[in-house]
């Protein structure tokens, strides 16, 4: 299964055409240090991401069918959620990084404080573009949206899970932790994406918590295709060095269950996220192909 | 003026007593990096900052009674969003600060990659307290508190501000931008303080514009008295060492203005301030109080 038969590319262009606009600097004040905060922040944002986040979302709202107007704009807000956690996650302090997507990253591209500082704007302004009316009409949904990606994104989520993750790099952490370290660094963040389809359509409880259980199942699935592909994989299909969590002694799900226990815990995971989508029978077609396409990755 | 006879005990108590129950870590799951994070958000958020933010907020809501527990809980979100950018703007990438009211900063304490993170889960936390109906009944008044928020402390607000003075200091800005990197990196947060008492009380357009007119009168004031005290002032009297800004090559208004032009200013800015009042007559003050008060500080 290829990734182009998985991702619309109207659908893709729509949502990149979103984040371009939500970061357009206004024209005044004239000032070099605005023109180079928005520089660095279009610089991350704009470096072509997969946008599975705002994806999900989109395919998530569709169900309901709401007005992709609103499920664009809500999904790209969690993009640039995700896009600050990946700068200040390659800062010297955090990973160390020099390279992202092929391009070199926002601190080598800038500096530590100008990539720091984009960072925290591209934060700040996904709580901007959520609270605003042209998210939804219903400032009840509003608020629900930015209470909900707060708590996915905050220290009950991903940042907490990014600080057990740096513990857990230096063994002060348990492999035990990894499931944990995962549903909070990435998992929440990827569950609030789907959560967002329901809470913009405002669904039932019942239906939120199918699309809760649905990207759990992925968001798990997920990383532990990704540690198998980095254990038996090539960078040629990862688009990555491989072999770096051994070398990083960092703790995977492949040591956690080794390379057989955790293809079938992979397949259990999809099996079970495409049974939660059995509610929205017909029309989970979008988001089952999603479910399936994670698990061929490491085929 | 002592600062004790302006700042009531009590409502700077309620203040404290918020921002430590909003800082409470919830008790599961159990991990190390949980307890690490929290433990980093409340030493910078507990460590006995001025609260002028909140205390602004706290009073402009008193003008038209709104329940102290909504005023106290929105002017903490906004002291959250204070500290988060002081552990920010302490870090080595940025102003290299080894210590902030008389104890180790964040980095040093901790270490650089638990105060970037530390930094980033105060800033999202802030939001996810305004978003939630604790805050205001009313889910319009709660989006319009994240919206302001969120733009004043943004790209087009304190951290665009933060990246212009950075700029400033390596002499790739003039001195004349200085009241426009004042306005943003610290006049921002200070206006949007009061303008929250008005938008919980859902005052009117011109009644906000006098609390935006007061705050941005006084948030001026204080800069340009900061900067006096640099110059004239005692380590007593400012709590810091003095003629730090001439040795970083800072612009400050005393080179803008010189010593007794910038006197003059404060003392204009300080009588505006109190003229923007006059619409809240009765009840204004405890408002003109800080006015003076920031003032006297240069006397």
């Amino acid at each position: 299964m290829k990734q182009s038969d998985i991702f619309n590319a109207d659908t893709l262009a729509a949502i990149e055409k979103e984040i371009d606009a939500l970061l357009t600097r206004p024209e005044a004040p004239v000032a070099a240090g605005l023109d180079r905060i928005y520089k660095a922040m279009r610089y991350s944002a704009l470096a072509g991401g997969k946008r599975l986040r705002p994806y999900l979302t989109v395919l998530a709202a569709d169900l309901f069918k709401v007005p992709r107007e609103h499920s664009v704009r809500a999904g790209a807000a969690i993009e640039l959620i995700h896009c600050y956690s990946l700068i200040h996650d390659d800062l010297p302090a955090m990973d160390n990084s020099d390279l992202r997507r092929g391009r070199p990253t926002s601190h080598i591209e800038f500096d530590d404080a100008t990539a720091v500082l984009a960072g925290d704007a591209l934060l700040t302004e996904a709580f901007h573009v959520l609270a605003d009316p042209a998210t939804h009409p219903d400032p009840e949904v509003r608020t629900k949206l930015v209470r909900e990606l707060a708590h996915a994104a905050g220290p009950m989520g991903m940042v907490g899970g990014q600080m057990m993750d740096i513990l857990a790099e230096t063994g002060m952490a348990e492999a035990e932790d990894i499931t944990l370290i995962q549903s909070l660094k990435t998992g929440a963040l990827i569950a609030v994406s789907c959560r967002f389809g329901g809470l913009l359509a405002q669904a039932s409880p019942a239906e939120i918590d199918a699309l809760d259980r649905y990207a759990t199942d992925i968001g798990l699935a997920f990383q532990i295709t990704d540690d198998l592909l980095d254990v038996s994989g090539s960078a040629e299909q990862t688009g990555k060095p491989t072999g770096q969590d051994a070398m990083n002694s960092k703790p995977t799900f492949v040591d956690l269950l080794g390379e057989e226990g955790a293809r079938e815990k992979a397949a259990a995971l999809i099996e079970d996220a495409k049974q939660a989508l059995s509610v929205f029978t017909p029309g989970q077609q979008p988001l089952a192909g999603i479910a399936d396409f994670i698990l061929s990755r490491q085929l």
